[in-house]
C-alpha cells in the first residue's frame, strides 16, 4: 500500500435552487467574471438568465466566453486567456459539462502564460497558477467539476491531451440534478460510460489496495448500473439524476485513488479515437473498455475481474474464477449495448483500420499505457483497436 | 433528498515517513506552535521526538499543553486558551486521539474568547474564529481528525456535551496507520464500534436517500467488520490499521451524510453515560446501539433493517423482512460482544440503574433524540438504558 496525499478542497452546493449562493462566492475571488459556456443550451433552458441575475445581484462585471465545443480547443482556450489578460479577470465562471470546464481550467492557467496555450499540453511550462474557477454543471459525466485535471484537443495536429494540475481544481460548484433533466438518451449514457469508466481505470490495479475503497468504487459502480437506465427512461427522475452527478464527482476528484500507483489504460486510446475522428468520448470508451478487459484478462489478472463480476454484478462467488472473470466481461458488454444501447463496435460508427496503426503509436508515445495495470505497447493497442471493429 | 453543502478541506498525508511535511505545514500558518497531547505514550513511543524534531527543523517556536485526559475537560480546554492568548499562539499542533483533537478544537474556539470555554458549549457565545488546527493521530476512532465536532466533559456538571462548527476543522491531519500499532486490544475494539457508529448514527434514516451514499456506507461498515479483528489480532497488520485509520475519517467527516436531516439518537445517550461513569465512549456506544436498535425495530423502520442485514451482514434477501431485520440485529451483537469481546451490558461494568432517570432526563432535553431515526423521549431513554442492565 502506497502513501498517498488527500487534498480536496473544493466546495459543493447540491441541489436545486442553490444558485443564490452563486453571487457571494464569485464575489470573494473579485470583481470581474469571465462566464464561459458551449452553444446555446443554457440560453434556451434559461440558466443563463438565471445566471446573469445572480452576477447583477452581487454587482459583478460580467465578460462572456461562449462557443466551446465538445472535445474543447485549444483555440479557445487561447482566446479565453487573452480575455483574461486584456479586461484583468478575476475569477472564471464555468457553465457547462466536462469540456466547457476542462477547457475553462486552461484558460485559467494560460492567463498566466504569454504563449500559445499549447505549451501547457505539450509540457513545455508547467502550470503554477490558475484564476479561481467556479462551475455549474449540466452533465453528469467527466467529473471535472470537482477534480484537477482536463483534456484538450489539436484540430491541427490530431492531437487530444490530458493534464492534471492541482491549482486547477475548481474551488466551489454547483451541481442541480435538474440541470441535467434535459440531458439526451444518448449524452445520458455516454454520461454513465464516463463515470464508469473513470473508476475502472482505478479499480483494476495489482497494488496490495485499500479494501475500503474497492468497496466504494463497487458502491459507486453499482450506482452506475442502477440509476444510468432509470435517467434514460425517466429524464426528471430527480433521484438518478442526483445519484449519477454526485456519482461522477468521486468517480475522478481522487479520493478512490488513495495512493495506487497504475496509470489509466483505457483513455489514453480513447483520446485517439476522439482526436482522430471526433467522436463522444462515452461512446469510444465504452466500445473500447470491454475489448480491453478481453485483452487483459489472464491468469495473472482473472482475480480482480473476480472481484469485479462478485461484487459489481453479483456473479455467483461460487463458480471458478475464470468463469466469473469472463461472466463480469459479457455483463458489462451488456450494460454498454444493450440496456444503455450503445453502439459496440467502431465498424458501427464508421472507423475503419485505416489510422490504427498511426493512432496506437500515438496512444503508447504519451508513455501511461506502459504502466497501467497490464503493460501496453502500441502493438498491443493496435490489436485491441481492431477487436473492436 | 435534501440539498446540501458539502466543504471538507482538510488536507491529509496518509502512511507512514511522512511526518517531513510537519514543519512545512506548520510554517505556512505562523511562527508559534501550541503542541497538545495526552499522558505520555507519545514520549514512549519516539513520536514526541520526532514532531519536535521536525519543529525545530522549521524553525518553530515551541508551546506545550499535556495531560488532556479521555473525555477531555474543559479545564483543560481554558488552560490552552490561556496559553494561546498570552503567548500569542498561531497554530495548534494535536498529537493524539480523538480526546486530544477535540480538546485543541475547543482550544482554538476558546482562545478568541475572554471568559469560560463551557460558554460555547451552553450555546452563549458562537464560535466564528478558530486557531488554525494541525493534527497527528495516533488512534482510529472518533473521526475527529476530518471533522469539525469535539466532545468536552464537564466533570462539575455531569455534563458531556458534542459541539460543531466548521471553523474548527483541523486544516491538516498526518494519518500514519504505524501510529496505532501500539493501540492494545479493548481500546482498537472500541474504536472499530465507534467507526461503526458514527456510519450506523447516519445510516438509519428515513429521509429518501442518495443509494450512492447508502452503497458507501455499507463499504465502510464492511470494512471495520473485515479489519477490527484482525488488527486486534495481529496489532501491526499494515493494511489492517490503514483501512481502519481511513475509514474512521470518512465515517464522521461529513461526506456520507449529503443532505440527510435526522440527528443521531445513541451518541447522546451514550455521552450521558460517559459523563456520569467515566466510561469509554466505544464500549458504551456497543452496549447501547443494539438496544437502541431493539428498541427502534417495528413495521415501520423494518426496511431499513433489513437493507443492513443483506447489503452489510450478507443475510439471504429471500428471507421475510422483519425477520432478517432481527438477525441483523443479532449479527450486531455477536460483532460487538463475541468478535469484538466487548462487555454486553452496563451490569458488566459496575453500572446499574440509580441513575438512569436523571441521565434520561438530560439527554433528552439536549433535543436531538425527538429528531432522530425513531424520535426518543425521556421515558423511551430509559427503557433502552434499562435493556442493557
Amino acid at each position: 500500500m502506497n502513501n498517498f496525499t488527500y487534498d480536496i478542497p473544493t466546495k459543493v452546493y447540491f441541489g436545486e435552487y442553490q444558485l443564490g449562493h452563486l453571487g457571494p462566492e464569485l464575489k470573494n475571488y473579485g470583481k470581474k467574471v469571465l462566464l464561459t459556456y458551449g452553444g446555446g443550451s443554457i440560453k434556451k433552458s434559461g440558466l443563463y438568465d438565471k445566471i446573469l441575475e445572480e452576477i447583477e445581484k452581487a454587482g459583478l462585471e460580467l465578460f462572456e466566453l461562449s462557443g466551446i465545443d465538445p472535445n474543447p480547443r485549444v483555440a479557445s482556450v487561447n482566446a479565453g486567456a487573452e480575455i483574461c489578460r486584456k479586461e484583468g479577470i478575476d475569477v472564471l465562471l464555468a457553465v457547462g459539462g466536462g469540456s466547457v470546464i476542462d477547457c475553462t481550467k486552461f484558460i485559467g492557467a494560460a492567463a498566466y502564460h504569454e504563449g500559445d496555450a499549447w505549451d501547457i499540453l505539450t509540457k513545455k511550462v508547467t502550470v503554477e497558477k490558475c484564476l479561481p474557477i467556479i462551475t455549474v454543471l449540466t452533465l453528469a459525466a467527466t467529473g471535472s467539476e470537482m477534480d484537477a485535471a482536463g483534456v484538450i484537443s489539436n484540430p491541427d495536429t490530431n492531437d487530444k491531451i490530458g493534464m492534471m494540475f492541482p491549482v486547477m481544481r475548481p474551488k466551489v460548484s454547483f451541481l442541480d440534478p435538474t440541470l441535467t433533466y434535459s440531458v439526451n438518451q444518448y449524452q445520458t449514457a455516454c454520461g454513465a460510460v464516463d463515470i464508469m469508466s473513470h473508476i475502472i481505470e482505478v479499480y483494476f490495479q495489482t497494488d496490495q489496495d485499500l479494501y475500503m475503497l474497492d468497496a466504494v468504487m463497487e458502491g459507486l459502480m453499482k450506482t452506475v448500473l442502477k440509476y444510468g437506465p432509470i435517467a434514460m427512461a425517466e429524464p426528471e427522475n430527480y433521484e438518478a439524476r442526483a445519484n449519477l452527478m454526485w456519482a461522477s464527482s468521486w468517480a475522478i476528484n481522487g479520493f478512490i485513488r488513495g495512493g495506487k500507483r497504475h496509470a489509466w489504460s483505457c483513455h489514453p486510446m480513447e483520446h485517439e479515437l476522439s482526436a482522430f475522428y471526433d467522436i463522444t468520448h462515452g461512446l469510444g470508451l465504452a466500445i473500447l473498455i470491454p475489448r480491453w478487459m478481453d485483452y487483459v484478462l489472464n491468469g495473472e489478472t482473472a482475480g480482480r475481474f473476480y472481484q469485479f463480476g462478485v461484487n459489481v454484478f453479483e456473479i455467483d462467488a461460487g463458480l471458478p474464477e475464470m468463469e466469473v472473470a469472463k461472466k463480469s466481461i459479457e455483463k458489462l458488454k451488456a450494460f454498454f449495448f444493450e440496456t444503455l444501447g450503445l453502439e459496440s463496435t467502431l465498424t458501427e460508427i464508421g472507423i475503419d483500420d485505416a489510422r490504427f496503426g498511426e493512432m496506437a503509436e500515438k496512444a503508447a508515445k504519451l508513455g501511461a499505457t506502459k504502466h497501467g495495470f497490464w503493460p501496453l505497447t502500441a502493438g498491443d493497442i493496435e490489436k485491441i483497436f481492431r477487436m473492436c471493429l
